[in-house]
């Protein structure tokens, strides 16, 4: 690719065919306030929980090299799909990372020998998937990831499961609302085994099956059946072609996937017999019930449950997999109601770091969808975003040099007790002034022309009240006048006063009798 | 960009010579525990500031359509140097942000309707630069910014000066050992129009002579008149061509420039004679006095000063120009002492939003670069990162499933009472693990072996304790007996008897008669 090749830029000058337009690609959202101030203070909690079950932070940069990062983007068959890609000047190919494993892989391969073992981290930030943007699908998203590499033992996949449930239970999701479902990938492929599609000549078909599994929330029993079978017909009329299996191999397929999440050991000892001929399945089962009873003796059982219809997409996953799933419903665009479904998800990937090191290295960890998990919160009606308070605004009611010091002089004085505050700082005139400070949220405005200036006053109005008052005409005269909205208080008096103001309101009082 | 042109991916067996090599590439870095906590200990603080100005949150995507972004980086002769760039998938060219101010001219064009006007955001993130990486330069970096847009007064040059100075005292930093600099970008204009390099004809050498006063803190009086003049070679013997000026030309600039910091307005005074000649350097110099008077008014004239020599390498400023410095000296590579130098800076540009619009939109804004003053307040002693306490190991001293399963329980307990607990999760054993507990800065371990279980309790080891004991062979039995670094409790105690070492450690006494 040579510098040439690309575009030149917009000259200077702007003559409106020159002009860029401003625009965002596809897929690509700006954010602001709430959605800001509510992410952040979910990605705290989320946070406190890791580091309480003493995950460490980790942070990598957005881009790595092509190779290091590796393809493991789920349903993506040609090498790089998905994946933004660019050549560094001494033209070797880097990529924007699409998730943040195939970096902490990379790190742990990196810095193999300095690193504790077993060794936590926690990572959180924004991924990229050049994939087709939909209503939620974003190309850039953020992801909030913990993983414990280094322990081979079930109990770190246990732990993670537990942890999952502490930290939606942290962000506001109450307990019974809510189900992190445990499956294990040897006991699929054990499945597999024992209906003949063992082996590296099977792959193909294995991946069928496994995507077919993976669909049954969404077209139930038949569907995967169809999927698993001859193939399956959409309403759109496309087709999709089907693994092949016969109806005994899909009937055995299915007595592991249509149990819902099960409480007790007895259903995987049912199963322990149905695939007794599979070696890895067998130890798969086993694992399971190991970590049921992990998840039993902490008191975990009522929220982490092992399910069998759990798949997950990546295809490095080698051990139990897991999914944080929110059970309440929604109503979906064509006003149905849904489960909200999958907030989280991971597993147990050995072969990641052996990528780099070759020799195995077990890891397993999970990722938080941000964004969906926002969305949930928001569903539930628990965004915490800070009851954001606007700033006070200072009219300037007079443009001379010597009056807007004034001004400044006094936000100054207000953000030095620690009150949001801020001039109007624009060119226009004292009622799109109010109407600005209407925009912003103040909650009061200061107004200081030549007569208070000249009486060593203020004026501060309270927005609050004031529209509380507008807005109810069964007020009696009496009342205004013992507590107005407006009132002119000396210039010294100005902080105090403004301070009253912001107690009233945070009391939630608002100036009501009691 | 054909999609074939990029490289197939490693094949899934790992034979040595087939597997990619675990590296960052160059001028990229991953960030852990210490560094990471001081960041957002400091970034909160930025915020916080920002937030009682007034400023409201904003996130831009960290890539954009490349003519959107416009090339606006200093010191960058080719169109789209210093850019990572790639195409999207309908052939148009996308770059990575390298910086925060391009994005949001871009984000206030396409929303302006619904923007409160003046319309002030705060936005912190990592820009993305294909430069020459070096010591403390990389090509992924943090900037956390603030601007100002749609407000032509110099109030708000003014008051995101004073911003700056109550943000680098909020971090840490001593007044006194900062110093917020501002110029304008129309008195530099003023003077070379004074010197006869005014018209479009000079815009070449009026660059040269920007950059000349630009390095008068690397090179002093005498090598920018070089710069200025002749053209100046370096001590490996490279030359830099010069801007021809003559003698009295030079003189001109550097009575601008080799000022110091002023304080007051009567240098000003003396400037506005020396280019009353020119019209935008007269305006200039009027819009210098006015900030110098709000300054004053609002008691910020220690900490904010008009100093002539600050030129900012952007091309896009066209006014008031700032920042931020610090004055203290730290010892460079070769061990001499220099001045920590800038942190932040920033600028009116009235220019940026218009690319758009066609219509000018004033705004003015200055940028944080994060790392710069993380690595400033670590000189000063100062990083703020919360004094972490590794978690409470509780040792896995027996491996069969019902036994993790009581470990799993005992982590479970300390966590639910707050306290940041893990299991050992490796396989190592009993010395290992505890050599493990030391590097994660445990300040305690439990461990329950087969005895201890039988009598329902569990050890409890001090190990804060435990290294001032093992370090200070000064101690007396008597006091080793009193309160021993060992110490076993029954189950039931384990909570509160971990609670006590924590507290004696936050408390500082570690045990310590006093």
């Amino acid at each position: 690719m040579a510098k040439t090749d690309k575009p030149t830029d917009q000259p200077s000058d702007t003559k409106k065919s020159d002009r860029p337009k401003a625009r965002l690609p596809r897929g690509l959202a700006d954010r602001t306030g709430a959605e800001l101030s509510a992410t952040r203070a979910m990605l705290e909690k989320i946070r406190g929980v890791y580091e309480l079950y003493g995950f460490e932070a980790l942070e990598t940069p957005a881009f790595e090299y092509t190779d290091a990062l590796g393809k493991f983007l789920p349903d993506q068959d040609r090498p790089n799909e998905g994946v933004f890609s660019f050549q560094d000047d001494d033209e070797q190919w880097l990529s924007l990372r699409y998730d943040l494993t195939a970096p902490l892989a990379r790190y742990v391969a990196e810095n193999f020998d300095k690193l504790p073992k077993p060794y936590r981290s926690w990572r959180a930030g924004y991924v990229y998937r050049n994939e087709k943007p939909g209503p939620g699908r974003f190309r850039q998203f953020m992801q909030f990831d913990a993983d414990t590499v280094g322990a081979p033992s079930v109990a770190a996949d246990a732990e993670i499961c537990m942890m999952a449930a502490d930290t939606l239970e942290a962000v506001g999701i109450p307990r019974g609302s809510y189900v992190v479902r445990v499956n294990n990938r040897k006991v699929l492929d054990g499945v597999l085994e024992a209906i003949g599609l063992g082996g590296d000549e099977n792959f193909g078909r294995r991946l069928t099956v496994l995507r077919a599994i993976d669909k049954f929330d969404k077209f139930g029993a038949e569907g995967v059946a169809l999927l698993l079978g001859p193939g399956r017909k959409d309403e759109s009329g496309d087709f999709t072609k089907g693994a092949g299996l016969n109806d005994r191999e899909i009937a055995t397929v299915l007595s592991f996937t249509s149990h819902n999440s099960t409480s007790g050991a007895a259903p995987l000892l049912d199963w322990k017999r149905l695939i007794s001929t599979s070696e890895i399945g067998t130890e798969g089962i086993d694992e399971l019930l190991q970590i049921e009873e992990l998840i039993q003796a902490a008191g975990y059982s009522d929220r982490v449950k092992i399910d069998p219809s759990v798949v997950r997409g990546l295809e490095y996953y080698t051990g139990p997999v897991y999914e944080a799933e929110l059970t309440f419903e929604i109503t979906d665009e064509d006003g149905r109601p849904v489960r909200f479904g999958s907030v989280a998800g991971g597993g147990r990937y050995d072969g990641l770091v052996a990528r780099f090191r070759g020799e195995k290295v077990p890891a397993t960890g999970f990722s938080i969808g941000v964004s969906r998990l926002l969305a949930a919160l928001a569903a539930l009606g628990k965004l915490d975003a800070d009851a954001e308070i606007g700033p006070v605004v200072v009219l300037a009611m007079d443009k001379e040099p010597a009056r807007i010091a004034d001004y400044m002089k006094m936000v100054a004085d207000l953000r030095a007790n620690g009150i949001r505050a801020e001039m109007y700082l624009g060119g226009a005139g004292m009622k799109a002034q109010m109407k600005y400070a209407d925009r912003r949220g103040a909650p009061a405005v200061v107004i200081q022309g030549s007569n208070e200036k000249a009486a060593g006053e203020v004026q501060i109005k309270d927005l609050v009240e004031g529209a509380r008052i507008a807005a109810s005409i069964a007020d009696n005269a009496e009342y205004r006048a013992a507590r107005p909205a407006q009132l002119a208080v000396p210039e010294t008096e100005m902080v105090a006063a403004i301070r009253a103001i912001l107690e009233r309101r945070a009391q939630g009082t608002l100036g009501l009798a009691d």
